[in-house]
Order: C-alpha cells, then structure tokens, then sequence
C-alpha cells in the first residue's frame, strides 16, 4: 500500500493530544476517552478506550462513537503535520461499519492520502478485539484554512 | 423530487421516540438533545436542541454531533417505517458539511429513497438558522434483520 | 427541501451542452448520450439515453454509466453556475444504487448544497422508468479553480 | 494494516479475466483497456491501461474511469473470492480524487474489508505515475445474491 511517508510531522502525539483538549475545553470530558497514541511520517494511531456510554442496543460500539474516532483521527493528522490551526473542519466523512466492536480498547490506524495547502484526504482502520479485526473504515476530508500571518 | 410517499409508517413520531429512549438507555441523557418531530409517509423529521457541550472551535455544532443527528433521523426512518425491530444497524453514512451551525434548534428532514427488506437507504438535508440554510447532508444505509418469528 | 434558489446560473442549458462538447473533445462519441436538459436557479437537470453500451449483466444500465451521469450533473451545476471554466475538478463523488434502471431515458436532477469559492457540493437524484422512480442518488465535490485574470 | 488474509480465493486472475469478458459481452471493447493482475487472499489487484479515451480537461484520467477502475476492483474481488456469481452488483460506492493521473498504466490495490453471506465492503487505492503516487481511493460494497441451488 502506497503511504505519504515523504511527510514530516511538526507535533508529537503527547502535543497533539494536548493541543486537542485545550482547544475542545467542552469536550474535556470526553477526552478520557479518545486519545492519540503514535504520530507517524505520513499517520497516526489513536484509541477509543469504549466503556458502556459508547455502546448501543446489542451491547455494540456505536455508530457516532466510531465516527467521533475517525474524525479525531483525521485531526490528529492535519494538527500534526499541517500545524496546530485549530480552526480546520471536516467537510466530507464516509464511514462503512462492518463488525461489532464491543466494550475496550478500539485503535484507529490513520494514514494521510493527499495534504495540499487547503485540503487534507485520509483513510482509517478502525480495529477491534483480540485478533484485531477490522470493525470500520472511514475516508474523510479536513479543509485547512490559510495561514493566520 | 421523487418520494417513497407510498411507503406507510407504523409508529408515530411520539412512539418512536419513546422506543428509541427505552432501547438506549445509556443514551438518556443525550436523547433530551435530540428528538423525532414528525413522521410522514417515505420519511421523517428530527431535531437536534444544540447546546454548548455540541460544539466545536469556533463555536459551531461539531460534526459527531451533526452525525448522531443524521444516524438517529435514519433508524427513526427505519423503526417507524420497517416496525420497531431495535436491532437495525447502520451499515454506510456518508456526510458533508457545508456551513456552520449555531447553537440552537438544528433540523434534519429525512427521505427513505429505498425501503427493500433487508437494507433501507435514505438522506437527509440539516437545516439551522433563521433563514433555514443547508449545513449538512448525508446519506446513510441501515440494515435490517430477518424478523424474528 | 431547502433549494439555493438564490443562486442566479450564468449560462443556459444549451450554452453549456456547447461548453462540455468543446472541452471535452474525446468524450463526443459519448456526448450523444449525455445532454443537459435544464438550468434553473440553484441547480440542474441532466439526461443519459442509455442503450445496449451502458448495460451490464442483467440487463440494468451499469455503476458507471450512472456515476458519469451524476459526475456530468455536478460539472453542468459548476459549470452554469460559477462560470465556463473548464478546469474544475470533481474530488469526491459517494452514490448509492438503489434500483435497477433498464435502457433507455434516465433522468438527474441535481441541486447545489453549497456554492463557495473554491467548492461546489452537490446532490443528484436519479430517476427512470414509466413511474419515475429513484434508481440511484449521489452527493459530490468540485474543486473550483482560482480564477484567471 | 489489518487484513482479511484468512480468505480463500476461487478463481485465479486469469479465470477472473475470462468470466468478466463472458459476463459483459458489450462492455468487451472497454476490457482491452481494464484487466486483472493478481488474486490474493483478502484481495486482487486490477489495472486500467489509460489511453486518449481516458482523459478529460486538463490531459488527466477521467473520474469516470477511475469509477470504473474502481468498481471493476471490487467486481473481481467479489467474484474471485465468493464465487461466479455475475449478479451481484455494487450498492454503493465513495472514491476521493487525490491527484491528477496521466496516461499510462494506472493500479488499483484492492482490499476486502468484509465477505459477509450477503454483502462485501471494499476499499481500493488507485497510484499512478513513477513514483506509484495515490490518485485515487474508493471504498464500497457489492450485494451478493442468494446463491442458487
């Protein structure tokens, strides 16, 4: 599989998780829960810690918690390697569910297919489960703002 | 614009959301956010009250919260038009954004564009604001069980 | 249904019939099949007569031949609506296949989501046979070009 | 990256090639251009030889062909791994244009996300050039009929 290993971050993943609870101060209480565990040349991975608020009928992961995952996933990777511009925002996300996950850790494995100067494309793996079974995938797209200058 | 307007629902906006709040009850406390207006034949309504903890930097509705909107307007669809089988999953969502969104009422006006009997496809346009702009608009695919007899 | 009715086109459905055969030279033979049928305030409708070449098995008209109708519908909203300029590009498309459509007239009725500077989203509904149902929806993006001057 | 390596394939590149051409007889003369390369456990890899035809504005591989590139991926992932079955046909399908593709040999590197009894979700990354950039990536899903008995 191709990657954008060519790429450099600009933040680490301790920086980036930092930056991501002081920016969504209303979200603190989430953020227990999602966090960024690597930074990468080109990715990143993060985690759902998924505890029983995260789950629906059928005692599964919910749809919106995995969502809420790719997203920060594909944020973790425009803070991390275009630069902690907090104000970029998701315009496209498609996310395809094809396991139930159930409660634990849930990772995330994020790789960036395209950063222009005002659009960044990337895809997630979302995995679950002690055999680490794809449980969703999801493509998306950050507009990056121009630089504050 | 083409409906499904000869499809027939089977539960009314009230019953739907008291199934959805008996089925998710770890969800309780975010189901006084959002809400099922209204249920009409091919579709329904449903409406996220977005408050603070709804948003993101720059003050507008994040897009986890835009959606949990989108997802709970197609299991709406699902449960009111296929019969009260709570065990729906969401298969697909694909969703842009395309403005911000204030805090405030923000709602979504569903369409069921393919009722069969074991997938249902619909979209959804979400509206906010006093002139009623398009914010966002997805398109999604539960899947629906084999009855149980 | 919100509609961009606001939005005023710039040029009609037969002055960008002309514009998409001249830009796109290698496509005529396929032109014939493909034609703009209306312009109207905040969207487009678009037209494939479809034949013997965009079957596949099964005799339905195939993913591609409706994909290229729905890209076509989102180039004629960007094209009559922000202007010939030729060079917009479509960078994400999501369609969903919901019926079968046999040979002959299939319609799309495209409406613009969001006309911004640098993009263009869009939706199509899909319709064919005698009772017009939906065969197919998509939602996309163009790329608009900065402008020449 | 996760995958489904626990599949067994069912057809070769070669019979894949052969059904494809059988199955689509009027699509015969586009096969010159779309073939094959490889089946592997839990995927295939699929190749369009992009020539004049393929082209669009701006001298790049139409979006239309990379849909077709595409969907084509996942055909012969569906149909190398659960079987000849010609009827199964895609339900949706998301591709994410990345860069501009000149002619000449473009791959796509597919993957199974999930062979489930009615249903199979796939993504696809599309390089090109010699560099083997990302042009394009699509995910989607193929529905599988019952199989006849």
């Amino acid at each position: 599989m191709p990657a954008q290993s060519n790429l450099t971050p600009v933040l680490t993943a301790a920086e980036t998780n930092t930056l991501m609870n002081s920016v969504y101060p209303q979200l603190n209480e989430q953020f227990r829960f999602y966090e960024v565990l690597d930074v990468f040349p080109g990715g990143c991975t993060v985690r759902l810690n998924a505890s029983g608020r995260h789950l629906r009928p059928g005692d599964t992961v919910s749809g919106p918690s995995l969502f809420t995952l790719a997203d920060i996933g594909g944020y973790a990777c425009v803070l991390s390697h275009a630069g902690p511009d907090a104000l970029s925002v998701t315009t496209n996300l498609n996310i395809n569910f094809v396991r139930k996950a159930q409660a634990g850790p849930v990772e995330g494995h994020c790789r960036i297919l395209k950063l222009g100067r005002s659009l960044m494309v990337f895809d997630i793996d979302i995995v679950a489960g002690p055999e680490g079974q794809t449980v969703a995938h999801a493509t998306g797209t950050y507009s990056i703002p121009p630089q504050r200058s």
